[in-house]
């Protein structure tokens, strides 16, 4: 029954890649604590670069100067 | 002072059914906790089938299936 | 294959009203949207009054001025 | 290592006022608790009008209302 | 800089499992997206069966159920 | 009518702490964006070290180690 979230930055993430960490993150609930495959949720969510800060600034600004 | 985040996945909610959510979870509130409807929040958040998973998959493939 | 969720404060909740709140989501979700209730989540999460704040202040002193 | 998430209407906020959000929630948590801010997270996520409700109505009626 | 949030039932966790959850989501992204793991953040959020629900019902009940 | 969620590891947060940070986090979004403060909601969650994980690793661990 786990519930899992995860966000990253908007960035051409191809649905391949979404299924893989979907996959990844219903096994490793398995896996670590023996759920239920069957009602485990995983969504993702892409954040816009502008909309991420990290240190007090966006990842754009940061990207931009190659931080 | 509730507040109420409901995750779907994003198929042409209308906004006359959002409005129901809205109505209904804010009532549920005040009839099961005589919660303050004034303060009380509820945001929907639509989650596209790529980015939703269960049982391993992403929603469009079991869709896709016929799952 | 909602999810659910209702966030409220810390105060004597009893499990008769969690599971009140429980139902009445799920069944706001099936109503509306028609969804399917067996994979539809709900997660209560209770925060202490110190924890929650509205118009700047925290619950606690809310309270404790009668607001 | 905090983690903080910002939810606002969606109404053309410009990056200026979402770097100003980041910085300043980032300068809140390092001020107040003394965070480190390189590892301090900040996501603002903006929500369409018909999408929010308070009051058992959405912010699209609402602000039609004059609310 | 990928966030990742994971809610399980709380149901004697381990410090070892927890450990084991957080290293195998980090893997996760940074096997498949590539992502910088000293900026991965994961938070384990463990919910008392009693505020869980699954097709209406509490955790608390249907286990109790056998379900 | 925003909404800000502020997660931080637990660790002896004072409730005059707290307030700080509910106080700075509805000032912000006053300043920055003109939002109504009486509409503003601010919920701070507090998790375990050991369920915070950063770099693949939770945080208990780290402290032990000095990192």
């Amino acid at each position: 029954m786990p519930y899992v979230n995860i966000k990253v930055t908007k960035e051409n993430l191809t649905p391949e890649a979404k299924a893989r960490l979907i996959k990844g993150a219903t096994d490793l609930l398995v896996n670590v604590l023996g759920k239920n495959p069957n009602t485990t949720m995983v969504i993702i969510e892409e954040v816009d670069t502008d909309n991420w800060g990290i240190a007090g600034e966006t990842v754009t600004v940061r990207r931009r100067r190659g931080a």
